[in-house]
């Protein structure tokens, strides 16, 4: 029965990703082990909350319904603390790959220290400080989007500058988010680029700068969604801005990177490395 | 030589989160494992962007001189793919915990696939058509953000809602940021109360609003940093906001949390869960 193989039938199977708390963290590890398999197809269900025995029960009777239908075993990512609900989850009818047991357990025997087993922890809100930080950051991002106002750049960890649709605001968002970091934003725009300077409210905060440039081609596209056939879209706007962007970013020693090519994340660890910022969020 | 001895010392070491692209993976994981000690402290280095075997190497001698200068092995969260880098990893005097090669090695056997030891693939913007509608929903809830423009709701997953300053922008933006769902929020004010009705936008969208709720002591506080000593920012003022906007909430049937206790990934999950949204970015 060559379809109920599982070690040769990669067609579509089911991946859980179950938590006692968010699931972020089993969704987050899951997807980065599962692009290593180009090829293979899933369809992804997320079982956040799993915080009893009785709905661990309940979520193994849906994983073997779906081991009937798909004729094949589901894959579970699980970051289940609750050794009860652990062993209900084993007993299923899928491949359990357990991220906690993996590595708590060598970690007790490293540490020489009991783990808590203590139910969704991670993105417990048990630091007041630290979701403070994490609030606090956002608003200013959102304060100093777009230069919106240059009071308040001095308590700033990073301002980003490039032309407007580089992607300085995600980024400045993400970098709050994630990592409790105050970014501001601030777009190099024509008239910087006729007087050939930076923004005025700039050069006191020098070392703060980091730049985002873009291909002409990829930024006339984001902009012709935006504002379709406007000359602010046109590629030959886009290739005059960010030449001119580049140019003053050489001149003013301003590091920067493309982020054509990059996700957000990557921009935001890259930004994270090159200043030497650190995470603020506990 | 009790200090030496890694298994019974849990004083101040190091820990590695080691990535070749942006570590964000190591270290969401290793975080959430490390929460299982509570009494462990530890010294956090991020080592994004280890891409070559010469940072392997480099990364290894800065390891051991943590093993030397802390008189204790650090430990290392690890997602190299490369596998001669991994080689070089292994030879340091670091405990290493490697997420991939745990779950990928046995991965490959139950999909019969090999994987592709790609580097860096979970965070790359592979996918443009992804990357596009994250930022689109990002700059959805910021066009929607505080009730700004009811212009647009019907395209919304979801619609927040709650008094000003109960968590419904930052709510927002992780929604959009970490699943690329996009997320209005309208704020419920004492004009809605005394009129005693929803906002008039609102109940042509009711299936899809949600509602964030606080302790009106959680609420003063928050309320204080912003404009302290104000009528607005008041005890007495944040209960009685509280009490009407959970009552209208109860009579109108729309589900709600109290944002209070929770982290922002908790309330996002939570709201993922009950609306049945699903991740739009992949």
């Amino acid at each position: 029965m060559p379809t109920s193989n599982p070690a040769i039938d990669s067609a579509m199977r089911t991946v859980y990703f179950v938590s006692d708390g968010t699931g972020i963290t089993a969704e987050t590890l899951g997807h980065s082990v599962l692009t290593q398999f180009e090829s293979f197809r899933y369809r992804r269900v997320r079982a956040p909350f799993v915080d009893s025995v009785d709905k661990a029960r309940e979520l193994v009777a849906r994983i073997n319904e779906n081991a009937v239908l798909d004729g094949r075993r589901p894959i579970v990512f699980s970051t289940l603390v609750d050794p009860q609900a652990n062993a209900e989850l084993r007993r299923s009818r899928a491949m359990v790959l357990d991220l906690l047991d993996s590595f708590v357990v060598p970690l007790e025997q490293e540490l020489g220290l009991q783990s808590t087993h203590t139910i969704g922890r991670s993105h417990t809100m048990s630091d007041t400080g630290s979701y403070h930080r994490r609030i606090e950051a956002i608003n200013f991002a959102l304060a100093h989007d777009d230069g919106q106002s240059a009071h308040g750049l001095q308590t700033a960890d990073v301002i980003l500058v490039g032309v407007s649709r580089s992607g300085k605001t995600p980024t400045s968002l993400y970098l709050a988010m994630q990592f409790g970091v105050k970014a501001a934003n601030y777009p190099l725009i024509p008239e910087d680029f006729e007087r050939d300077e930076l923004p005025s409210a700039l050069p006191p905060h020098r070392r703060k700068l980091f730049g985002l440039s873009i291909s002409p081609e990829r930024l006339s596209e984001v902009r012709n969604e935006r504002r379709p056939d406007s000359r602010y879209a046109s590629l030959e706007n886009c290739r005059l801005e960010v030449s001119a962007a580049e140019r003053m970013m050489r001149r003013e020693g301003i590091r920067w990177l493309s982020s054509t090519t990059k996700s957000i994340e990557e921009i935001a660890a890259t930004i994270m490395n090159e200043h030497r910022l650190h995470r603020n969020r506990d």
